[in-house]
């Protein structure tokens, strides 16, 4: 089974549990709809690519932790496209949440997400209750208060925030989960793995800010240029369309870079640049190289 | 300490770790706003009660879990006072969160609330890994869906709900967490506390429902007869509230007596009956009897 599979199937069994029977139904169908189809998953395969670096001895907590980061991921989307948030009618090419189902059911189905994370941890990780804790406090430091991406999103309440500290908790604190879980779920000492994450979740971004700019929106399959509507900071607005790619290439070199020492590193090197060459869909490369 | 001491004590513990350096200060106020002053404690002071009676041997796990457990509770609040559900302007005597901070921080403190639960949980727990393994999935059961207090409350989003199936996700589910978090958190067998929880979620439900329909609004410090106005389901509508108080008598009395055998038998019955006692301001009780 690849990777691939492996996510959809243990995001399956995760959205089964909060579907089974006694659920109210408008919740556990939004639950799911949530869930499926995803985007590219880039969280849950950097948190699988770097459990195997470090042997995945234990592939269905491995999994448990891919599906979690996942989980809080999708749970801020469906939060961010609120009407109090963005206000987004499209998310990957279909109405958002709030859209299909209201906003009562949205709100619920991302609390519920955040709640299956944690859950999913619990039964994937349970046979190794060691790496079960500190999952469990790597992923909700990354989802919370003060550097998760409950924060990053507040900073945008604030009056004024920069553009790093912005990122690295609305973005960055993901990835950086999604590395150091996925060597926790393998058993292996999480730390040295955060500044893989924290580069990619930084490129991420930058890729991120250079497609609400430039991209047409049928490409992203959510409203484009929103950044500066909104007033939030843009790398590519501040560095220029230049600059920012320039800055995306440099931290996919630096975020290979910092691979830790470990059996599989060679493969992991690959696999982290064939991941950061689809932050930016080709027809973008193209477009802003023109 | 009292037990009421030890709770303020581990929820002001988690609250400074969400109020870190680095927080957004705006997030942070509001986190502290809705977890401080707090109501009666009854879910984490049941928690801490049941810890006790099965011998309470790692105080510092059954803290945690009862800060957890209020943690919830508080997340739930703020959530359901949102304009989309309840549109409460006050709660606990005070502006409810989002009239105080706005609907964008309060949406994010529900969420940062529900994620510090589950921190606090990794925090207190992790010296004794099996039992924190218990405590999260027990937690995240009590909070999700199908069963949780996100699957209560959105059944009020369906087009029609079993009074039981309702009132049991929406508060009993986090009664019989407390029960059941308690005897985790203390290294017994938690499953034989859980009907002791739902016996006094259905009767603190009854309660609320009394109170809905009876109270002043400057008693109960949120606005009153909404249930009728929301068109949700209340014990003391259909079975008026004579029979409400006398369902209410039953299900305290079937609570004490399916407490467990355990050493601390005696001293929990006397506790529950105590705080039962509360669950109807003494006010409340001479009106309803007069």
């Amino acid at each position: 089974m690849d990777d691939g599979q492996r996510i959809e199937r243990a995001l399956d069994v995760a959205v089964a549990h909060a579907e089974a029977p006694g659920a109210p139904p408008l919740l556990a169908e939004a639950i799911r709809y949530a869930v499926f189809p995803g985007g590219h998953r880039i969280r849950p395969r950097l948190c699988l690519a770097v459990a195997r670096a470090c042997g995945d001895d234990d592939p269905v907590a491995a999994d448990s932790a891919a599906a979690a980061i996942e989980l809080l991921h999708c749970a801020s989307l469906v939060h961010d496209d609120l009407p109090c948030f963005d206000d987004a009618p499209m998310r990957r090419q279909k109405p958002s949440v709030h859209r299909a189902f209201g906003e009562p059911i949205a709100l619920l189905t991302g609390d519920a997400l955040i709640v299956l994370a944690f859950e999913t941890l619990a039964r994937g990780a349970a046979r190794v209750p060691t790496r079960l804790a500190a999952l469990v406090g790597l992923m909700a430091r990354a989802a919370g208060s003060p550097n998760g991406i409950c924060a990053g999103q507040a900073w945008e309440s604030e009056p004024s925030v920069g553009l790093s500290a912005y990122q690295q908790a609305k973005t960055g604190a993901l990835f950086a989960a999604a590395t150091v879980a996925g060597a926790a779920a393998a058993g292996a000492e999480p730390m040295p793995w955060r500044l893989l994450g924290e580069y990619l979740g930084e490129a991420y971004q930058v890729a991120d800010d250079l497609r609400d700019v430039a991209c047409r929106q049928e490409e992203v399959g959510k409203p484009v240029g929103r950044d500066a509507t909104l007033g939030r900071p843009n790398a590519a607005a501040l560095l220029g369309m230049e600059g920012a790619l320039h800055r995306l290439a440099d931290l996919a070199r630096e975020a290979v870079a910092v691979i830790p020492d470990c059996r599989g590193a060679e493969r992991l090197r690959e696999e982290i640049q064939a991941q950061t060459r689809l932050f930016l869909p080709a027809r973008v490369t193209a477009e802003l190289a023109a």
